[in-house]
């Protein structure tokens, strides 16, 4: 890239952090930050601060936007940020609602601009190894495609976090969180579509306490609690079963969970072919563990197990840890690579609908104890 | 024991001469083997042949028979020997028709005689460790109880195995011959009873060839190959993916398969508590992992850490590995216990009965397309 | 074997209880036990009780004696029993010094008797699957034969054991009870002979306090303790590192401690080869892995991965672990196999020799601070 | 850090590259790089290209110089660097003879300046927990201090890298290499300083073959090969194995290989201490594992295990894979911290020192065979 991009950003949690690291890695330079109030963007640090994106719109001209608010203004967010000519990364669910997805795309196709969703895991170098080895049949006809998505973020007692409150997650939690990475690894590595789900949702801890911390969002409706907290009552499922049947013939379950205690954040893609299987943990991104009857053999990640013209997603030498923010880094270069008219292989606005169309087809499935067509 | 039980076998396939070892073991007399041919009792050895089972019984007055035949047979042979007045251990499944299975339990109610099922992997001493805990509530409540069974038995291209011929083993393969272990198992272990189940089948190689070699039984139906083999159609399921809700509130996924490479016998019991979780897999049965925010923990089986009443169950300190064998033979030794008057925890013909009933459900799920009420 | 062979036992300890289970799995017939005292004899049950090996040998005129004594009572009842016309398989180490494993050996040459050693970890199928390996040149030239024996068998403050007691273990703990069978293995596996040694011994507990209770031994030397115990000091090594030099070019080093928590009874071998690498660990011995650049595979136990002549020594398929007990066993089985005229690759007298000279070599440059050659 | 540093760079191999992404990250300004020749620096691109230091010294006048020559020129550039005035960051090992490391601790001083060393595998969040938990008696007494540093990088048949040229590298290849970050290591972990060395060296492929490939150096003398090669011996040991006494009563073993297959960079730190053990591994550098009788912990890298003072050095939360980069990232940072006059506990000139005179005591005890005083 020749010059620097002029990056904005709208949002100020804990991601946010993680998206100044990359931008400022990629070379980007980041021209404001927008929050919710001008405190807390001031707080953030890093960039001029503002509370209204119209007007960080207008009076930074940035090229790029990432917005990195709550799912539920994501659809806002990006199209003010498409409309204001700029391109957009947005982080995942792209949207709470279907219908929002489409007028995120729709607003994109109109105003010429690229919008991506920020599918992180998609960057490790492994994801694109099996990938590739997939396509080229090194696994035979895969037909078992299975795995977890395993967290304990709202394990403790009592945990609250802002994803509960009611309007901002849509209709669902850990799908919507976590298991919507799942299910776009899965086709992404797979090559596969999934055409049904049958869902069975759990709902463990349906009173949970928010006390106003870090990460619990705005007051919700709740009882007061003696401490001081609200005790709100939330119907979205803690823990997600899946079966899953896809286009070529696959087959799988996964259970996505935000309360499996010591999992902090297990995501594991799980490959039966007929010529050997695959196993890859992002816990542990550097290895995949090849599957065989005659034994399962452990393979490090390196530059060289990299189709050619992915080597530059990896740089170090096997034997030397790469971890989640180089993952991070090799998904937000691409997407910037094809908004500044190079390739890129990103994921697209297209791929954060169809997180949502399979999450919404798993609720369908849960309610009715009927397994749904994608 | 103060005497020897008089011990008599039908059947003589791979897994009677497990059972002829745990016989003598655990001191028993072998007094008869029956199988198919005479010659095939001749030359499976320890104890006189006979291709007769009601001659045998008659002749030999056994007090204990092991029913070791095709699943098909159970029924026929176990009635015969518990009227005959023997107790009797079978195999699993214990039957391949419900009708069966409740057959053999009115035979065995009439007879006074008691009926025990080879759910092998119960006689586990870390299979005992975790549901004590359960039980004692180590975990807190348990909310997922999840899994697999994966193994490779009839990965191999083409490969047949007698329980694909038509009539051999109902209308399941995977769960039939796999799965039905790992589903006694999460209710033994759980504490909790299956309530609903969503099935999904697949069939990835519907088309085998038999050759007459050990382990493929008698000819079946087929079309002749260049190389004197049959070339069969099957329909029965390789890879059986299953949702199930417990009585407790638990929920979880497991997948069942006999095509996973890689996997000669994996056997994971999962478990998610509000206050741990804990992991077991046969393939390595002397460790187990406490799943907690604050770190997992690997403990090690060892006569100490059962309960007492069950110490007997290990013999040896940590770090000395105990195996299948004696798992098996701790679950024949509890068999034999109750059925010489004195206690033991053995699996029932009931809980041979509860291992079809929960396949059946699968299958109508699986037809279907809709969970299924157990 | 035709007839059941007669077979004695000499001690009463906890290992002793495993060779009764071995010797009754095997068809012996136990025909004595001789204990310190006829009470203890009488109380470790299984056969009539003696406390005179002399007399019980006379009396019951073994064909086989296992011994099982305190480590320097081995050389006095393995020659009476040798003297008395019976094969020896004594427990390990041979003797507590070079001069008495002499004895032994000049005693069964001159009765026309075999000695055998229990040098259990070589039953394991794995390890025989290793030498034929290394043998076949499976993994080029050995350069590196290295690994560890730790356990945690002292590491409680102030655990007292028998051997801790003057002249019962010559001038070595941790190396006489673990490291000895290590230094068996690594030549066992390897091919090559150990020609330098260089020790480094460590004391970190030098008082202990000894209750009289089990393992503990007869009363040593000490000062009375408030809690009616002994504070007893000793001057033997708890952990023992050292470097080697094999004939054939390997060289590696080891620890052997029984002093590391978390570490019930760890032995690994571990090789690098100029084409391959290996490592095997007795607390998972149903696998190995093979390392290679290209990726680590980790290979099951099964019948079928071993060498025909040895395929006995392992009757579960994949996935169904065996375990301590199991490779116990082949090693009895062998040595009662040569004892009985046939062949038998069991560990001879000469080998338990060859354990003493590698533990002296040992002794003498952890006190000279050079490395001793053998 | 108010402003940008000014930084240059001596040295354009692999490990260059590693260090002027470290310089970006950390907000320096790059502002020269001098290479053998002004083509290589050229092409390394990222900042002005020099072939003299002096003149690049002079040009530029940087406040840090990051020294990445081969290892027997880091005291004539380090030197250079301090006498014009800058702070110096020098690779490791910080030079190839002792009087070398003397004299560039001797120009810092008299410079005023400071002299950090590229220990990098200090950088890892869970070294510093570990040191920490060591410091506050977490694990009791250390008694064991043991662990390996097994690579590949030579493994090839003929492989040559420059480190075998003669007057590159000491008297010593794996040490010197490798062996030296596991030296610094166990000492900055252990809190112990390491009194006595017994070293065992051996040379397993002393004839290789130079192609003037990239990492093979200048033309080093040797015999023509047909293939347009040299073939060069070296005395050089690719394996070093050591016994260490420290001087807390530790004591433990080392193996340093680069010739060790299947291991990319295989560090581990293994400690027992009198109430509980510690392992790490830099392949998996996310997780430790706590020892204990009751069962080994795996405990999870995350900012709140850290001490408070070090929660800087890891900003991702646990399960989401922190790497070498980033560890090596938290040493330069602290370098530079206490280069511009803040806090910082970086590898000091002295810790380089260290490591030659370590080095130098194994090389002096593999050659007499006996135990060296450190």
């Amino acid at each position: 890239m020749t010059t620097s991009p002029r990056v904005a950003i709208i949002g100020t949690g804990g991601i946010a952090h993680v998206h100044v690291r990359l931008i400022r890695e990629l070379g980007g330079e980041l021209v404001g930050v927008c929050g919710r109030t001008l405190a807390g963007a001031g707080a953030f640090g890093h960039a001029p601060p503002f509370d209204d994106p119209a007007r960080m719109l207008r009076e930074t001209k940035p090229e790029i936007v990432h917005v990195c608010s709550p799912h539920h203004l994501h659809a806002e967010h990006s199209i003010a940020a498409l409309e204001a000519g700029a391109h957009v990364l947005c982080e995942k669910p792209m949207a709470t609602r279907i219908e929002d997805a489409e007028r995120m795309i729709a607003a994109a196709k109109q105003a010429g601009r690229i919008g991506a969703v920020a599918y992180t895991y998609r960057g490790y170098p492994l994801v694109e190894v099996l990938r590739a080895k997939v396509a080229a049949d090194a696994f035979g006809q895969i037909r078992r495609a299975s795995g977890a998505y395993l967290s304990q973020d709202v394990f403790a007692a009592d945990k609250y976090v802002w994803m509960f409150s009611p309007d901002t997650t849509g209709q669902s939690y850990a799908l919507m969180d976590l298991g919507i990475h799942w299910l776009d690894l899965i086709e992404y590595v797979s090559g596969q579509k999934i055409t049904e789900i049958a869902a069975q949702f759990s709902t463990h801890q349906p009173e949970r306490v928010w006390h106003g911390q870090l990460g619990e969002g705005a007051e919700p409706p709740g009882i007061p609690t003696a401490d001081g907290g609200l005790r709100v009552q939330h119907g979205l499922e803690e823990q997600a079963d899946l079966l899953i049947r896809l286009s070529g013939g696959a087959a799988g379950c996964v259970t996505v969970s935000g309360v499996s205690p010591g999992h902090p954040n297990t995501i594991i893609v799980s490959l039966d072919g007929s010529q050997a299987g695959a196993d890859w943990n992002q816990q542990d991104p550097n290895i995949w563990i090849e599957r065989k009857p005659s034994g399962n053999t452990i393979h490090q990640r390196s530059p060289d197990v990299l189709p050619e013209r992915l080597s530059w997603m990896s740089s170090l030498p096997a034997g030397h840890a790469e971890g989640y923010v180089d993952a991070f880094r090799n998904v937000v270069r691409q997407a910037w690579s094809a908004m500044r008219g190079a390739d890129g292989n990103y994921p697209t606005f297209l791929d954060g609908l169809r997180g949502l169309q399979l999450v919404e087809a798993a609720v369908q499935s849960a309610r009715t104890h009927r397994s749904v067509t994608v």
